[in-house]
């Protein structure tokens, strides 16, 4: 099993960084416009790109703290996984530490959806400071697999 | 042991990025101005940045398609790592394979060193497809670790 790791440090409060990660409004500012379902705890998310989407059942919420998805469906190298969020602060920073979880081979889409989560935490970190993020289709291109 | 695995495309020949992997000239356009050494196999090229700096040992050189380093001075957790990078042509594309490998514990610093490599691996793209990258010290800042 082997994940993908990242850690971003925004500058804001853990309460944004918390409905950045919550809110289908505010997810749909910052990773894909096609967002919709509940974010709270037992709620299943559904995010949609042109090419398809991911469905996450929402396992875990600890307000201000920690987040925990499961995808339920999408690929099907992603079915299984976990996402997780954990929040802290340091200084001016609320802290994202940022896994996705047990994937079952480091196939070359592993590679790639590493590099884009980093790209759409950065979005996110946009959103939360200045209120504009780049979610799908307007995300950042990286390759031939967008 | 785990790896850090990205995966971007150029839009640009094998050439130019296997370039913008061996020239210290071309490294210091993207990742750290501050670089010196020889990228050539057998070399060892020196990436300083401002809170320090690592040395990197060229173990292989493959023109156009393969260059392995390992981490021979630098933070600890860096130190006997290998940094890979295999190239390969899809369409308009030359397709990066990276992975820095044999990291001996999951640490924080994996996680930022993770995104952070993707920023850089963005800078890189740009610099090979539009003549301008971000290295250091005006490179992305993701964090309070920068």
């Amino acid at each position: 099993m082997v994940d993908i790791l990242h850690r971003v440090g925004v500058v804001g409060s853990k309460d944004d960084v918390y409905a950045a990660i919550t809110s289908p409004d505010r997810l749909a500012a910052w990773w894909t416009e096609d967002t919709t379902g509940d974010g709270d705890e037992g709620g299943v998310l559904k995010f949609q790109f042109l090419p398809g989407g991911f469905d996450m059942k929402v396992l875990e919420t600890r307000p201000a703290e920690r987040v925990l998805w499961e995808v339920v469906d999408g690929p099907a190298e992603w079915i299984g996984t976990h996402v997780r969020w954990d929040l802290h602060t340091e200084g001016d920073y609320t802290i994202v530490m940022f896994s996705h979880e047990g994937w079952r081979e480091p196939v070359a889409f592993m590679n790639h959806c590493s590099t884009k989560w980093a790209t759409y935490l950065m979005s996110m970190k946009q959103l939360v400071e200045t209120g504009t993020g780049a979610p799908a289709p307007n995300d950042v291109q990286i390759s031939n697999w967008h």
